[in-house]
This record gives structure tokens, C-alpha cells and sequence, in this order.
């Protein structure tokens, strides 16, 4: 297959090498001319433009999208929907709110272009070696494609979950358990550094990773940022979010669903980016207010 | 080595096949004669009381309990501290409290026994094919009885934590934090369930398996459920719980530590309990003074 791929960034770029490993023909463009000339001597045709890219690919075209979600995403989706052709197949495997998803796909549809909308996990290490994938949009547009997905995922891992927006909605959920179970690890060893006890946090995560119930990924990555850091002494507690875990909570919302766990958890990674809160200076004056207690002054 | 055992339950008994097949001998006991003579018939020597099982044992002798934590685990203890010399270790496998731990460690130490506190993780099949252990009391006790934890744990599946305390400790946080990913799990799939979607939840599970982030041990749990319920249709959403997360929380009381994600997964297992809620009615019926708003009636 000759893949056109359009955004080079940390899980393009291993994306890309991952595509061509397998022995697929990648044509490449990113607006960072530098990570274009890199793929190039890896082996891809690099381009300069999207329009060039889709000049180089056999119909029906196949073109991967993978730029930041958002304006970007929409940007690049709106210039390709003026170059590609009916029955060529657009792939959009980055984290684009499922809603945004379905739009885009009626509004391609319109053109006779296929959309399907790829969650994609794993991070740079599966992209480069064996990604997880969940896809949605047309049933026919995929199996064209399945051979790709085969290639690039490990073993039953990827799923065409079925209509428009069910890949991202999927992946979109995913990323929302994963902040739930991201926030308890955490929990758990915060509780050990406040214990009077004296534990290696490497060798704990170690342990929790070699027959205990709560083994996963995610407790190896914990065992990996320990061995490079006993105490994380390098770093400070402030937690980013990219929109996903928002978009999980808003949408339990809008299901009138309880998810305590996964919306405090995105609430905690809120709180994490202030030094100080209003709510605290609010509940410390209120206290003084009624009982004397002291505030700390400004 | 030649091991007493008194407990042959769901844990116990796995234990004690797994310690056999590993070339040492069990001297067992347990409340139910069945259990034990089930046992004897897989090779081991059952004996019908704890008195029996200590004077089948070499000096020093090494006496593993695993009988529900509290009350039975207490009467177990108070029982072996009669019938234990000086030098003897006694492990407890179980879930104990790891306060009561630190105070039978202290009152063991007067008679001159080592009392080892063990956290055992891995369920039933871990217990049967390679355990997940972390052990606290003292190092000399724990060096006499390492061949025997390298024999049953899977590799790199033991940790000397340290002092008295820290092996039941570190199990109970490991259970605290295993309720928080659980709840995020489950809060992952409740959404899934209520979107428009349809999704296939052991695929879904499946897929979450194979290259994401967030596969783990208890993702390919939820993989076997709904392998036999595809919607789970076959039981109610009541979640029991044991203990540990509830001392979890309150340790993090006690440590004044933020830990929303385990405080809340234990509050949504009690709630799971109830059919009804007194907070329930308090609400809607302030609903009901303020703005009218209709009330279900009893």
C-alpha cells in the first residue's frame, strides 16, 4: 500500500517508520521541514505541500492524518476535502473529539470521501512497534485498509468498533479510564511517601508489576520513572491534560452517568496547576469568619 | 522445608498446592475437616488441630496462616503464641490490618517469635501458580524463609519491605489502589454502555489489551467476564468490599493525604449496596420545599 501520511510529530514520525517496516510506501509532509527531510532518509518521499502528497498517491487514494486535534486537524481535513477524489479514504489517527469526528465525516460524504476516525494508544512505542487502534466510519472504506491496520498493530490490536465516531469515542473513553487509573496509582504512593515507613518506590512498583492484581502498563511505566528518579525529586507534581479525560467527563454528563472516579481525577490535574485557590482562600475566610480560626496572609 | 499451614480456603489451599509442588512439605489444618482431608489426599499431612500441626514441625518451625483477617486471624495467633518456642517464625498471609500486625509482631517478639506480616496478590491463581508477596517483620526471620517466597511468587514477585507492619502496609494500599483503577474501569464501561454507540465490550476490553495504555492484569479480567456475559446481564452492579480500602482511606485520613479517586471507588461500593438512599430522599425532598420540584413517593 502507498500511504500518505500528514503530520511527522512524536507518534507520526514512529508511525511512519512503523508503515514502512512493513513494507508499505510512505509520502510524507509536516510544516517542520526538518522532521520531513529526516523520514526522507529513512526512506519516504517527502513533500513540501498536502497538495503535492496527494499528487504522489494511486487512487483510491489513502491519507493518514496526524496533527494535534482541534483548529490544526480541521485545517488540514478542509484542504484535503478540495483535493481528494470520490472513494479516496482519509484516516484521521489523532485524538479528535468524536463529535467533531461525525461532522466531518457527513460533511466528506458529501464528496464521495471516506473518513474513518482512528483512536490511537500505545504512545511512540507502540506507534514505532505495535500501536492499539480503534476504528470507526464506513465498513467498506476500512476493510480496504485493514491490511494496514493488520501491519502496524500488535496481535488483536486493533478494532473497527462500526459507525462514525464510535473509533474516537472509544479511544476518547479510554483515555479517560486511563486518568482514573493514573490518579489511583498515584494516590497509593503518595500514601507510602506521607507513611512513616521507608519503601523503595522502585522495587514497589516492581512488585505490584510481577503477579499482583494491579499489574498493567501503566505500573511499569511508574517502575521506569522510580528507576530514573527514587523520589521524583526532579520534578514537580503538575499534571497537564490534552482534552480527552474533559471530553470523557462532559459526555458523562451529557449520559447523566456517575463517574466520580475519572472526573476527579481531571479535576485533580486542574488543582495541580494552581499554587494557590480561590475555593481555599473562600473556605479559610470562612473559617475565620466563624470561628477566628487564623488565615495564612498574602 | 516443612511448612505448617492452617487455613486451606479459596487462598490457602492454591498456597499449599503451589508450596508442594515446589518440594516442600505442609503439615495443614483448617476449621473444615473436608478441606483438609481433600488436601492430605494431594500429599499433604493433615492434621485436625493447631497443636497437632506444631508438634509435626521442626525447630525452628515456620507456621503460614491464611484465615480471614480480624477476629479468626487474632484467635489463630493468640493460639500459636501458646504453642510456639522461641526462634519459630509465624508468617501471616492474609489481610490483617497492618496496625494489628505491628502489636501481634510486638507481643510475638516478648516470647521470642518472629512474626512476619505478608500481603498476598495474584487471587487464586496466584496463589496456585506464582504469587505476588511483600513481607515486613524482621530480616533474619525473612532470610530463613526466602527460598520459600522465591519458590511460590512469580519472578521478581517478593518484596522485603522492611520493618513489622510494612508487608500488610503495602497490601493494603496495593487494594486501595486496585478499587480506584477497578472504579475507572468500570466508569470507562458504564459510558460506553449508556452512549448510542454499540459496542462490543469484550472486544472493546480485548482491543484495551493489545498495545494500549491502559492494559492490564484487570482489563483481561474484564475481558473474561464479558467473554461469558456479554452485558453482564446476569448479575446486579452490588460491589462488596473486604477492608483494605477502607483502611486505605483512612490511613489517608490519618496522613491528611488528598486521595479522591480511592475515597470515592470505596463510597460508590457502599452506595452500590443500597437500594435506596437516606441522602436520596434528603435531597429530593429539599427539592420539593424549594421549588416545588415532584418527589417519588414510598
Amino acid at each position: 500500500m502507498k500511504l500518505g501520511l500528514i503530520g511527522l510529530g512524536k507518534m507520526g514520525f514512529n508511525l511512519a517508520l512503523n508503515v514502512m517496516e512493513h513494507g508499505h510506501e510512505v509520502v510524507a509532509t509536516d510544516v517542520n521541514p526538518e522532521a520531513v527531510d529526516r523520514l526522507s532518509r529513512e526512506g519516504a518521499a517527502g513533500v513540501s505541500t498536502i497538495a503535492a502528497l496527494t499528487e504522489q498517491l494511486p487512487v483510491p487514494r489513502v491519507v493518514w492524518i496526524m496533527v494535534p486535534a482541534g483548529d490544526i486537524t480541521e485545517g488540514v481535513v478542509q484542504e484535503l476535502k478540495g483535493l481528494l477524489s470520490p472513494g479516496d479514504i482519509l484516516i484521521d489517527g489523532g485524538n479528535s473529539n468524536y463529535k467533531e469526528s461525525i461532522r466531518r465525516s457527513e460533511e466528506l460524504k458529501e464528496k464521495g470521501i471516506h473518513f474513518l476516525d482512528v483512536g490511537t494508544s500505545g504512545g511512540m512505542e507502540g506507534a514505532r512497534h505495535g500501536a492499539c487502534t480503534m476504528i470507526g466510519g464506513n465498513a467498506e472504506a476500512f476493510a480496504h485498509v485493514e491490511p494496514l491496520f493488520k501491519d502496524i498493530c500488535v496481535e488483536n490490536g486493533y478494532l473497527y468498533a462500526g459507525e462514525s465516531g464510535s473509533g474516537h469515542f472509544l479511544k476518547m473513553v479510554h483515555n479517560g479510564v486511563e486518568y482514573g487509573m493514573m490518579q489511583s496509582i498515584a494516590e497509593g504512593f503518595e500514601i507510602l511517601e506521607k507513611s512513616a515507613f521507608h519503601f523503595d518506590y522502585e522495587k514497589v512498583a516492581r512488585v505490584w508489576n510481577n503477579g499482583s492484581v494491579v499489574r498493567s502498563w501503566l505500573m511499569e511505566l511508574t517502575e521506569n520513572a522510580f528507576s530514573k528518579d527514587a523520589r521524583l525529586e526532579g520534578l514537580r507534581g503538575v499534571m497537564q491534560s490534552s482534552g480527552e479525560g474533559k471530553w470523557t467527563v462532559e459526555t458523562a454528563l451529557d449520559l447523566q452517568t456517575a463517574t466520580p472516579v475519572i472526573a476527579l481525577s481531571l479535576m485533580m490535574r486542574y488543582r495541580s496547576l494552581e499554587e494557590n485557590t480561590f475555593s481555599g482562600k473562600v473556605v479559610a475566610a470562612l473559617r475565620n469568619e466563624f470561628g477566628g480560626h487564623q488565615v495564612v496572609k498574602e
